[in-house]
């Protein structure tokens, strides 16, 4: 999404969401978009190939800032502390300030199921990237995966919380809470009695 | 599925996944699968809504083998020792005996887009279903979902690897030693330096 500047491209994601939400996705057209904010349609399809990707826009930029958070943790890093990093890179890419857009769009998106189907994808796909990027490094498997993994459940139940009514942490202190959470959960079982 | 016997179903289903095998799962009809063991599309359809359904027939006894796992755990069991449990009750639902069919299915499904997004969804609306288990089990939030989605990763990982050709483990085995993996995993995190 680069910066969060109001041109056109922002000003036509504000209106979509702000119909989506009020009339419904499937109700509302590109047109229709365009016009509430006094452009054409021609204009909205030369920022978005249909009115989904109003809704999805930003998601390579999202993987990459989850994959440069991968790339900036130390050499000998531990697999989970470099997951700790790219959550934190990840977290940096949804500011206070796009809580509001984050929480509106997760609405209609909570609406339509072939929506959340497309947003789980996103996340298997999100966790398929980061399992690379981590063998990339030397990391050897299952290891990756399960980092990988544990990484995305992390991010989905941190913005999950994040865009709760009421919410005022940043993302990134969600975020570590969360990990830290899944480590307690971890080290409780090991401190224990050992596995079958 | 129940037992595992040589009845009409279990036919219908040998011969469907190896008409999918071989001829691929658009290309064959349910009239061709009946055909096939001697029987009617009729009576195909007293056993399966559609071609689909022999692919996910079991499902729900799967969920539940699961989440029996999650019951059987004595009280005071902690969160991944409970999923330890019911990744054991899982895995008995895969006796080596279903090893090669699982495998087939396995491939079939990846060629195969909309069934490896019925998939997708049926590990997501596990780790959901587990979620619950634990919850009702008065294990708080986040725990109950990290744990809940940690299963649901070991048991895809664990699965993945017993339908790898040349895997002789059990599944339960290999599950468990997947889950150790996330324990060290975890436990060399948590021994090194404090997290963000």
């Amino acid at each position: 999404m680069g910066r969060w500047e109001p041109g056109a491209r922002e000003r036509l994601q504000a209106a979509a969401l702000e119909l989506f939400a009020t009339r419904g996705f499937e109700q509302t057209t590109a047109a229709e978009i365009a016009q509430a904010v006094g452009l054409t349609e021609r204009t909205f399809f030369r920022h978005f190939s249909d009115k989904r990707e109003v809704l999805f826009f930003g998601q390579q930029e999202f993987l990459q800032a989850f994959i440069d958070g991968v790339e900036a943790a130390p050499p000998e890093t531990s697999p989970l502390e470099v997951i700790a990093s790219a959550l934190q890179a990840a977290a940096s890419f949804f500011p206070d300030e796009r809580r509001s857009y984050s929480r509106m769009r997760q609405s209609v998106i909570d609406q339509n199921p072939p929506l959340q189907e497309r947003e789980l994808h996103k996340l298997a796909g999100l966790a398929t990237t980061v399992a690379a990027a981590l063998r990339a490094r030397g990391i050897g498997e299952p290891a990756a995966t399960l980092a990988a993994e544990s990484g995305a459940t992390v991010f989905g139940i941190a913005f999950t919380q994040w865009i709760r009514d009421g919410e005022t942490r940043s993302l990134a202190a969600i975020a570590s809470d969360v990990l830290r959470e899944l480590l307690d959960l971890t080290g409780a079982a090991t401190a224990s009695r050992p596995f079958p």
